[in-house]
């Protein structure tokens, strides 16, 4: 299990932390997802052998976001 | 048929957008609805007759938003 810290843009209200958190949530090797909305960050645990990165940051931004 | 024009605050994305056009909508008496985003504001025509903007502005709040 891995846990990273992505900085995301163009968060900006509960409709956005619902999208973020539920559309990562929903993958598959995803332990937790949590949005920290005043930072513009994405905390996410997540088991390295089923899920990478790449993924992760791909959901986010098919959701309209823009991962730094 | 009356058309008015609030002012809204805390819309700050698409979903806000779509959760106020969505809720004044589906009100009864309403012909159309509009958020402008940038400007903070929703331009609604509705039929005086069938609703009144008390309970447009009800439900706007409802969503969480102040009307102003």
């Amino acid at each position: 299990m891995v846990q990273e810290t992505l900085t995301v843009k163009g968060m900006s209200c509960g409709h956005c932390v619902s999208s973020v958190e539920g559309s990562v949530g929903e993958l598959s090797g995803v332990e937790s997802v949590k949005v920290v909305l005043d930072k513009g960050q994405v905390e996410v645990s997540y088991n390295e052998n089923e899920l990478n990165l790449g993924k992760i940051k791909e959901v986010i931004e098919d959701q309209g976001y823009d991962v730094v």
